[in-house]
């Protein structure tokens, strides 16, 4: 029995008891007009008798019926949130599971050079199992039916976390390495509806271990990691699969509401495993036309390569802004280094006054100020990016483009959001497409929680 | 707090009160017994303090119990189905969602020609997560795990609807064309295992735009689509993917429970795209066996096709009927027009009495007077399918056939049916397959919810 | 009304009658009073008239109260269970949901001959929806994201069941074969992270139709199977697929608690279909590394096969044992027939005192004493396993081999399970990898409900 049923118990029996002892003022008016003589002893003894029968009666019954309500008025044991996805947690606290997912179709218009075919697609669609276990415990397995493949391609997230030190968070399966902001967030939170140029630096999911720490003003994470889970061990089964080790560190002095300075740093390490090869490349940021721009293609003899990148972001109000640098240095066995690098540049204004959301190293989801459907008109965001990458050193040329992209993003309700983006190519030198300038212009309509 | 609570509590609250005033008589009678001079002005005093002290003390039990009590019986927020599946919705109407599927495993056996590999297949095997968000916004994710491939080949549906308007939807994403009564109708749902030869000009799903408005009488729905999940830009990524537009009206004079006539015509464009091919196909009504027995091959130098599609059906009681006319004109670049088409006509009948369910346009569930588990046998079914296809025009010889078709349904509740059916096909004329006639039988196994 | 409601109602009813009568004493004294000629004939008749409107009034509120009361205590119609999965249940039984999955993360190193190299991978990422329905009839669909392929490749469980006999299930679509301990113990819950060499002559799943009984004491299964979901009739359609027949009884002397003795047998008879192939493989014990030790290669002019296969296993509190020999006769149309077997012996001790927990036919879920996240340890097993396979016979090839498997399991709670497995293959014989002695150390991460 909880506390809270104690506490109605003992009211409802106090309650019943004063209610069927009405009443004392009964007994005192037995009393006096028996003192008084104006009822016999006879009378008297009658009277105290039914009087007590009837108290002892009343009491008991009271405590029947607390009992019964108490039963009757147990809480669910369960409680449930159905907000699109379902959200379910035990009253201890102790289970948690969450059922959700996303869904984004795109179209793409191209024009300009290369000739890209215009078309649809559904960028991603998928549904996540997430949840707590025994208090401590956390797993998740999330799956993207829009990405299928073999080795388990498809599989986003698919891990287990152990909650139960103060402030550490420990992480193993796979998941995704901690560096760059734009990539820690989420797909369905970014900007844009694709990342920037240097989203070519990627360090991507893969299967490793991680501890972790977020507070209001810092995080930390750390993490030794496997190859991603389509890697294998080669046609003749002879190659080890790569590995690595990634760290990323971020602080924000100011971390309100509406108000955010945010400083990062990360640090990724690949070896190669035993393929030898790395290759760094890009679309205009776009998915559909599969074109990549730019194009390392596969750079063999690699031995391992390390990646840093350095993050800013800031919020006031409305505003938003957001920036990163990322170079990174591919070691060869029998070849000159090889050094390449990206960056963008990105600012937000919400037409209606929201702001973008922070949590612990990483965009989260809008909420509008009123919603399509509750008699409101959503949240309607303006963006625009200056996105850069360089991906041309000694003998590797992959060429080095900029951009320039303009998006508008409506959230007619926290689970919904409609983006239309117009990219231009601004420059392509080197690589296959060197002087040929794309434009693109994309709608997405996405549902996700 | 609800109406309900605040009536419940007022009610406690007056009972509790009543209760505990029990009791305007004794009032009263220490009135008569001071009046009468039976009790002194002192005793007088004593009790009517007494008296008061106790209905305060009582009144203010009555009261917290009532806030608690009406704390303890607050209804759910959210009502909740299990029948196979799972339905959530809130309390307040503005979420639901739903998670469901099907299952269908089927075994063919095949005889005369060609020479057909018997065998089994999980013919679909499906999850979908649907609901409503905010009153006026829908969802939906369909994943088929019996056909998996590249692109999001397996999503089935994955859309956003709004329903903000009055009898008007919006709905844009993946989902199906809007034509032919057939295709309109779940594969849960339609009278034979598998669609009829005409299905070969079935519109499929593509990612689209689509307004449409379904009325107990008629509907209305027309959109324009982009490609299939499948198509990609081609190898070079130069070719445009293709595009679409489709409508479709219904009318149904009479639509009552058991009685139904319906009316329908379809128009379905389709741009070629940069691929500039069609193909046209179908197997033997059948899906295990592999063998197009009609089939154009891919038709070269098409701009764009359209298909016209005539629908009748008919309900009376425990019979139903079904009819639909499809042709489809190929518009090529250098060469003659091509004209296509097909017919089929099916019949249905329910031994136990039970009635076609009919719904703004398409055939639905079947509900059987009794199910099996709760002492009943289920609904049955037979069903007779005559269907016709020409795929023969001008240089193109994809073969001519009629086929009749022999169905059983077994429903033992709502959400199962076994199946059997016999295909005969009766002659086949031109195509690869000249003369062969091939005969096939199969089981159906399903659970759908 | 349920009964208990009523019980409640009535009691209330019955509290509040009295209660509101406080009070019969009031009215022994009232007439008293009026006896003694205390109160006048009028105020008798006016304290009456008080006193019995105060009595009804009263009891209608009671009867009142008792009815909304009766309402908001109405218990919910469906039992929710939150354990990482979904357990939904509706209160009168018929229908039943559950929502689960299961994911095994791993990694492994290899040392030894043939070269291996060391990697990571998801072993298994599923999810599946089973329940009840209607009372008789039950449902599963299951699938695994780590292993998604053509065909429904990924499809592990696709069925229906009707227990509407006494004792007695019937199952059809897609579902294990009954054959081998080792295979109808989950891969959840089996002693190692993978089963053992033995393993070759795994029954695997099969579209088909199966009857079973499953007592305390022994359990008994047959059934008729057509071909795995990712078979086909090959590249012209034109072959059959195949079929067999399987069979399992278990006999359970001693099903205790803590105490077990297991007897079982298996006969498995397979039909090689149109393709007239089999093959049998394993690699060491692993899963990431990709290299078959042992295989016969496809075997041509294969007619059919039967596999015989003998159990026993045992539990004696914290200690198991189990063994199984299999046995395989491939019949071959033109050659020689050819036989293979292999066997494992494996032990396992639990450090913390459970015991393996064993269910009508196979071993189920670990329940630890005390689990980490509620103040506890989990539990911890240590095993190890001795097997060999013979593929070796006439003119095929396919190699001989002994390994040893030290096994140490940690379950922190009953939804997890993490695992180290060292292998040591002792000697090949024959085949590819003649003479060459591979090691594999792996670690699994797993949750499971």
């Amino acid at each position: 029995m909880t506390n809270y049923k104690k506490l109605l118990a003992a009211t409802i029996l106090s309650a019943m008891t004063t209610s069927a002892y009405a009443g004392s003022e009964i007994e005192t008016l037995i009393n006096m007009l028996h003192e008084n003589g104006m009822v016999s002893d006879a009378q008297f003894g009658r009277l105290q008798a039914e009087l007590k029968q009837n108290q002892i009666q009343a009491t008991e019954k009271a405590a029947q019926v607390d009992k019964q309500l108490a039963e009757a008025t147990k809480p669910s044991d369960v409680e449930i949130e159905v907000k699109g996805g379902v959200s379910l947690k035990t009253r201890d606290g102790k289970f948690t599971t969450k059922l959700g997912g996303r869904v984004q179709a795109d179209a793409a218009s191209y024009s300009g050079d290369p000739d890209i075919g215009n078309g649809t697609e559904i960028r991603r669609a998928r549904l996540y199992l997430q949840g707590t276990m025994y208090n401590d415990w956390g797993y998740k397995l999330q799956y993207d039916f829009a990405s299928t493949g073999a080795n388990g391609k498809g599989i986003a997230d698919a891990f287990i976390t152990y909650n139960g030190f103060d402030d550490l968070q420990l992480k193993v399966g796979n998941f995704k390495d901690p560096f760059s902001l734009e990539q820690q967030t989420s797909s369905k939170f970014v900007l844009f509806t694709e990342r920037s140029l240097a989203g070519a630096f990627a360090a991507g999911r893969h299967i490793g271990s991680m501890v972790s720490t977020k507070q209001k003003h810092w995080s930390l994470a750390g993490g030794v990691f496997g190859d991603s889970l389509t890697a294998t061990n080669g046609n003749n089964h002879d190659q080890d699969e790569g590995w690595g080790l990634g760290a990323r560190g971020t602080y924000a002095p100011i971390n309100e509401k509406t108000k955010l300075v945010h400083l990062g740093v990360g640090l990724n390490y690949r070896d190669a495993g035993g393929a030898n090869t790395a290759r760094f490349k890009t679309q205009a940021e776009t998915h559909i036309g599969g074109v990549n721009i730019l194009d390392t293609g596969s750079i063999s003899a690699v031995s391992d390569y390390t990646k840093v990148g350095f993050e800013l972001a800031s919020v006031v109000g409305p505003f938003s802004a957001q920036a990163e640098y990322i170079t990174t240095s591919v070691n060869r066995n029998n070849a000159t280094d090889l050094d390449f690098d990206g960056w963008y540049i990105q600012t937000g204004y919400f037409l209606t006054g929201e702001s973008r959301n922070y949590k612990k190293g990483a965009f989260g989801g809008v909420k509008p100020k009123s919603n399509v459907g509750e008699g409101g008109i959503g949240a309607w965001e303006l963006g625009l990016r200056y996105s850069t990458l360089d991906l041309i050193d000694a003998d590797v040329d992959g060429g080095e483009a900029d951009s320039v992209t303009l998006g508008l993003n409506w959230y007619p309700t926290p689970t919904l959001r409609f983006s239309a983006n117009y990219v231009d190519v601004l420059e392509v030198k080197g690589g296959t497409y060197a002087d040929e300038e794309s434009r693109v212009f994309q709608l997405r309509s996405q549902w996700a929680f």
